[in-house]
């Protein structure tokens, strides 16, 4: 079941690995004392890179999708995960309302929609499905060849409370990354969860608090275990007030680009890697790879193409983009048939639940992977995640991976954090 | 990796798993539920029987040996079920004492003590075992050809805390049935968390307790569902002052065998079922099936064979017994390879977390399997428990199982509800 990875590994992260290896009882320990501090977002998945000599999460989303990619024999540990979160939040709760992205239903995010309400529904709740969109009058059949039973139906706001015609929720679920605004019809909801709440949308989450959050995490994790944390964590800087298309805030750019690149290059000669650093530049708020630039000199910022400079622009559903976060690269060293790769872990509160492999036959290793053209290849991934094997050498898979659910779920605390840092005012949100 | 099944299922219990497909999300809420108000022990192992018509535990052990027997596979489950159980006990533990059975290890028992380690270790603690035998004088190792680090040292108390010579453990977890009493040295430990508790102890547990918590919670678990109890649950009664040996007491064993015999054929002309009745004559107290006698009329009770006698009077190291539990006998319909099996689920805290069915090439489907000589096939099996296809046939192994996992479960509540009933006064056993 283990694809045939490329391993040609050498240098630091053997010792990485190594460490997390023999600290795996005080790891474990170390994180059961953070999640009694902290609450983890309902779910969360993240994209790590593994370049060889550093192993970092580079992108966060609390809105995961593509559950069905899961390898199927993962599925009772999110379904044993999600029970211990409907517990904590609503622990009498019936019925769970789940909200999926509002349109543009591929075949693909349908399956993803079908196998989440499979594993919430086996948690002991009443799952339907609620569609933000207004064009949604009535329940609406959505076709998808192996699951005919999934039907999408308008929102009922109720006084302070949101549900379906007949269905009055306790657990209102987001499947929706809400790139498009809060929705009037979940605000001031005082009486339902809403998970994960709704400053978790990309209308006004920002990627460069996450990485914020995530460097301090990342910080106390390498003192507690005697780790540089610059070989789990991307540098990063960010940019406001930027906008491409009228080529205002540049210079911004430019500098922090500078300023990274020299950052690594220190690195690059503490730890003699020779690799020629560069930098990705995205907008700092939304999800997919429209907008993500790969610069290896700070003189190319001004000379991205129009095509480049547009899709820094306007994120998903129109999102408009004034701030922009840079980004360590960390290039990949992982490779599948030929194609680049990248572990993307998937967690259910604490825990991680399985993962896969992002491959793209397309892209470099230097380049986002998370564009048209992709693939995914499902990994037991959760067995290894969780259950490394301290006989076997640090190459093993499945050692590997527990480093890969390591760092995973070191972003998963950076979220909880940062959802802690960023709650808003109740009377602006609510 | 299902094997290859007798299913020649007819008749009522077609129509309970369909029962409990169907209420599937109900079920697990009523599980949820009854989470709130009872704690289940920290593990349990359950032996079912499935009859074609019926469908019962028949053994419930909360010192489950075998974890070695689970698919590999469906380790993940068992570690995230058990970190949310040390979590509940001592949230900020580091140290765990095991302490496995004293004597005669088999590499069998080797097996499970090292898996049940290694699972422990996984949730984040340093786990080191502890012998009640006052043989073991200083570490011990423990031979075991894959695994050589295994090492058993002997007990230290100090004051109100027990340990290794230097381990100071939070939580103390018997994987030893305490057949032969209640330590000394386990006694009045209020500082720690022993699990289970000392009166889950074959010392002092008795089955009819447990079947008799079971009963009640057959009965509300068929009110709310609409299920008749009796297609999930044994009919029993017991004896106590019964010595076959010195032959007394057995007018009593004979009148409830031949009680539940009426009982038994009453039930099977409602249901149509064209089976010989059976009743189960085994110690009330006790693992390991030495003194597990058939009995098919009330007159056999008194013909029992100087080896079925001396079998019912003394159990596992030399625990008297006079105590005797009469059990309906569930018949198995299930075989693998020409050898009847029979189901056997693990939990951990309120979990499903694998299983594997129980073969024994030389005995009947009338007969008790848990004898020398039998074998183990571990199954793909917390997959198929926990996550049931509704679109699936009623016989499908995934659905068939679901109904496993949670007559299991059903045990294991009512395994909850039987220590509470039974805890001792804080003086005596503390």
């Amino acid at each position: 079941m283990v694809p045939h990875l490329v391993t040609a590994l050498k240098g630091p992260l053997l010792e990485l690995e190594r460490r997390f290896l023999e600290a795996t009882p005080q790891i474990e320990r170390w994180f059961r004392l953070e999640w009694q501090e902290h609450t983890p977002p309902f779910y969360c998945s993240t994209d790590l890179r593994n370049a060889g000599f550093k192993l970092a999460p580079v992108d966060t989303n609390l809105f995961p999708g593509s559950f069905d990619n899961l390898a199927a024999d993962t599925l009772p540990l999110a379904v044993q995960a999600a029970m211990a979160a409907i517990e904590k939040y609503c622990p009498d709760a019936r019925n769970l309302l789940l909200i999926p992205e509002s349109r543009g239903f591929s075949p693909n995010y349908l399956r993803n929609v079908a196998r989440l309400s499979a594993i919430l529904r086996q948690t002991g709740l009443n799952v339907r499905l609620g569609s933000l969109d207004p064009e949604v009058r009535g329940p609406t059949p959505l076709v998808l060849a192996d699951n005919p039973g999934l039907v999408i139906e308008p929102l009922v706001r109720r006084g302070r409370r949101v549900g379906l015609e007949d269905f009055d929720p306790c657990t209102i679920l987001l499947n929706n990354d809400l790139s498009s605004g809060l929705p009037e019809i979940l605000k001031d909801l005082h009486e339902q969860v809403v998970l994960p709440p709704l400053h978790a949308g990309w209308a006004v989450r920002r990627k460069s608090n996450h990485f914020a959050a995530y460097r301090d995490v990342a910080k106390r994790f390498g003192k507690t275990f005697d780790i540089d944390p610059w070989l789990i964590d991307p540098l990063f800087a960010s940019c406001s007030d930027v906008n491409f298309n009228e080529r205002t805030g540049e210079e911004c750019v430019e500098a922090r680009v500078e300023t990274l690149l020299r950052q690594m290059r220190s690195k690059y000669r503490e730890y003699g890697i020779a690799e020629t650093p560069f930098v990705i530049v995205k907008a700092d708020a939304g999800t997919y790879g429209v907008g993500v630039v790969s610069v290896k000199d700070a003189s190319e910022v001004r000379k991205l193409s129009v095509r480049q400079r547009s899709g820094l622009t306007v994120a998903k559903e129109g999102l408009e983009v004034t701030r922009v976060i840079l980004q360590e690269g960390v290039p990949t060293f992982e490779s599948i048939d030929d194609a680049w790769a990248e572990p993307v872990v998937y967690m259910v509160d604490r825990h991680v639940v399985g993962g896969f492999y992002r491959v793209h036959a397309g892209r470099g290793r230097d380049e986002n992977l998370n564009a048209p053209g992709m693939q995914f290849v499902p990994l037991p991934f959760a067995a290894s995640c969780n259950l490394p094997d301290a006989n076997a050498s640090v190459e093993a898979a499945a050692n590997r991976f527990y480093a890969y659910g390591v760092v995973g779920r070191l972003a998963l605390l950076a979220a909880s954090i940062e959802l802690e840092k960023t709650d808003p005012d109740q009377s602006l949100y609510g």
